[in-house]
């Protein structure tokens, strides 16, 4: 059977005692810790800290532990976040036309690589319906134009609360979303960018890549923000490439590091392992 | 100006309180701590710590604190180490024919990538002789035959003590130590093997290599044990190869890759980040 | 359109004239040269090559090239194969519980990234089954038993024979093939195995990894032979491990490389890009 | 002993006939080939080859070849550059005040790693110059200004003449050279950038890599062209960096790479393996 454990993010000025006075409510309350990690920003000293430990003996109930932790949270000006290992997130998946992401996501997930619950597929394009279908994930088409684009994101919108949606996944999905739609779901929208960043970013990064003869090309999963392609970045990885490879080769070729980055970027975020800080990522693996 | 630091590094059975405990020692001293790092071993259930803290503010002074925190440690039956940044770490540099390794140290050394004193370089053979004496680095030349083997390696053991060496690096030394020295300086001997261990162990690891017709090889770091080549690994890295390559081009290839591992090691060592287990390293950063 | 080409891999001893010799046979009869690669093996002087050429406006009928090129080909002594891009290679896949791999070269296969036909899907269990049919798979299940081994390969070497199979993959196919087996397709089974090999060949090479301490894992495909796992080696590839990772972690860390591994070594294959000297590949990219 | 060779890099319009036609010219005049590497640019039909061959047994006059081949050249419309293995190419070294690519460049070379001369170290500080009369190397000084940067330039150039250079290696040489300077020595200039271009082009890219936080940085060795940072690519690599890496850090890690990158460029420029094709590099290995 797998433990039960609560997982607190938290961000704050470093100052002496954070790490004893989050040991000690933890430990004060009959927990053990099972992973603990913490960084300290160089140049503006902010304190991070990702901790971990067992529910099973710990003498807060659940749902009164975020209470209890507030007045220690104060004491140090913290913003916090608390999780539990056995609420499942619920994702939804935003495809348009490829959708090699989209399918390895789905077959990671069936794998056991990652726990979510994906009660929603949206796409602008129909190509992803029977793929969907097969694996029994509901699918919504939203056809966007210019001129229906707002009302289609209102309608978007509404399915993501209507589903108590927690993450969304942009899987190879090939439309810019409006600042209003963003800042409803602040760090917690993942893109998949099919370039290393900052390099290639906008439209066609395989062609700019084969433009200007790199030998190496790239992939990006970053929180999306409102300026395209300039969210906090989460994972990066990249694949050698040389003058033998076509625009058509580069892009076969960064299908597999796209489906790693991507995936990656999702684990962490499922598994609460990133903290943002400012256009930063903090990854406490 | 650099700040004092202190570091413990610890191993104990887990339980609960160990972090609050550790942490509390250290705040309750007027500490702050500026790296925390933890780890337990998913099969035997030991818990591995590294904490650094100020010594600045700190209310203990340095020679009491190992007795101060003595008492906490027998508690939970700790295994620990206490070392302090402002003490420089005395190593001593074995090498034989090839400088690669032993050149690529001083040059790190130098340019401040590791901070470490090196009183003593110690040889088989006179190649090195003209590079120590180059750097200013005392060169000892101890040739090995069957015959003087223990007799040489009682002479370089008392050079070693003489000046109160703290770590070994065999910058490709291409002797075996006896069990008798390797005894003396536990986990305090790094090698570097030339290839990417277990695959290619004793001798002639580029000829292996080579007739296996591997198409990735590699390095890697390891303390000394008595059973040659089999210590614990502390980094690894690897290049790829190709039919392409003769065993002159993987030497040439693989050079790179030794002595990054090499120096990853050290300045892992140096800054004591490194724990070791039965035959494994857990490594802190 | 895709042009229709000729591709031919030749290995002779080497000797003066065998490029010019080759490309006059092409160019005199009105090919046009699109791909050439060469080596020479350093220790035994034997030469390599693969050539590939437009059959549009080559003035010798497809069916005729080979007895055409047989006089030239005995002048130097060489092997060679003739191979055309407008013939479709059949493949056979075998699997056994962990589908991941299948899955991978399913999905590969379906977006276009090599041609081949599947006309026979192979496992000693059933797991595989309604994966296979969901892609329209022909699926057949030979359970192998110690008693019924020999007589369920012949059933196997039955259908494979029956299908025309050119080429068999054993994509985390647990079991060993027999002699008898391997010797009627001789470099025409690709394995994959998930070490590094030779590191860890044999079972579990996940667990080994991990009692071994390595900070590196890999995986290997390789053409397979009478030895277990020590037939020609066609494509490697890693990923990097640490003291935090469980066997299982590693289980799944490899899955990615496994997949890349596997998947490389096919598409070289189907391409014709692989040449066999003794233990060793020669890749011609 | 080594064997003297001939290296022939060609680029002409595709045309059937061309590999036929060079290897026949090589072996009609009894020469064996050793190498030989091909690429036909997708889009616009460009051929390029690179053909090595002995020497010994050749029955032209090592200066009658360039004649020779010409009456061929002509015929395919070729631009042609032909070396030979025995004539050591002449290498200036610019550097300024960081030293670990000029140290590095200078070991490789002592070490065998490739073959040159360096009648020639050039900078505008002096922090070089016990390094390079520590390895018997010329040292000259050239401080540039603003105001005295044409004139100084003309002496460096001066100098280059005066010594017959081949090839200039900008070894972390932090000046722009002038329209004028580069015109003069056409793809014969190689420098390293400590980014992984085109990220990060400019100054302070460890700056801009920190201030993005990405999770990879590289390095780009390129031939240099008069606008800056954008020249034909050589070779690029790598290494992951983290929230952990402050600049310093990332500058550390960086010149493992920046080191490896730039040998990497000028080992195969030595070898004569790369052909420039706009503002692309065709390696040949």
């Amino acid at each position: 059977m797998e433990s039960r454990n609560a997982i607190l993010l938290l961000t704050c000025p470093d100052k002496k005692g954070i790490v004893a006075s989050v040991s000690n409510f933890i430990f004060n309350h009959n927990g053990n810790i099972v992973h603990a990690a913490q960084h300290t920003s160089e140049t503006d000293k902010i304190f991070f800290m990702r901790i971990e430990w067992e529910l099973n003996g710990f003498d807060i109930q659940k749902d009164k532990i975020g209470e209890a932790f507030d007045v220690l949270a104060r004491r140090f000006d913290m913003k916090w976040d608390l999780h539990f290992t056995d609420r499942v997130a619920r994702t939804a998946i935003f495809v348009s036309r490829h959708l090699y992401c989209f399918y390895d996501l789905v077959f990671r997930h069936r794998t056991g690589e990652f726990r979510t619950e994906t009660p929603l597929v949206i796409s602008n394009h129909l190509d992803a319906k029977p793929l969907a279908e097969s694996f029994g994930l509901p699918f919504y088409h939203f056809p966007i134009t210019p001129e229906n684009k707002a009302q289609q994101e209102a309608r978007e919108l509404e399915e993501l609360q209507k589903h108590k949606i927690d993450l969304i996944v942009l899987a190879r999905y090939m439309q810019v979303l409006t600042g209003r739609f963003v800042d409803l779901y602040p760090n917690r929208i993942i893109n998949i960018h099919h370039s290393f960043l900052p390099a290639f970013a906008g439209g066609k990064p395989y062609q700019q890549a084969y433009d200007r003869g790199v030998k190496i090309i790239g992939a990006s999963s970053h929180y999306v923000t409102e300026s395209l392609d300039d969210g906090p970045i989460i994972a990066q990885d990249i694949i050698r490439t040389s003058h033998r490879d076509s625009v058509e080769d580069m892009k076969m070729k960064g299908k597999d590091v796209e489906r790693m980055v991507l995936a990656k970027a999702v684990k962490l975020h499922l598994e609460h392992r990133i903290l943002v800080h400012g256009s930063k990522t903090i990854v406490l693996e």
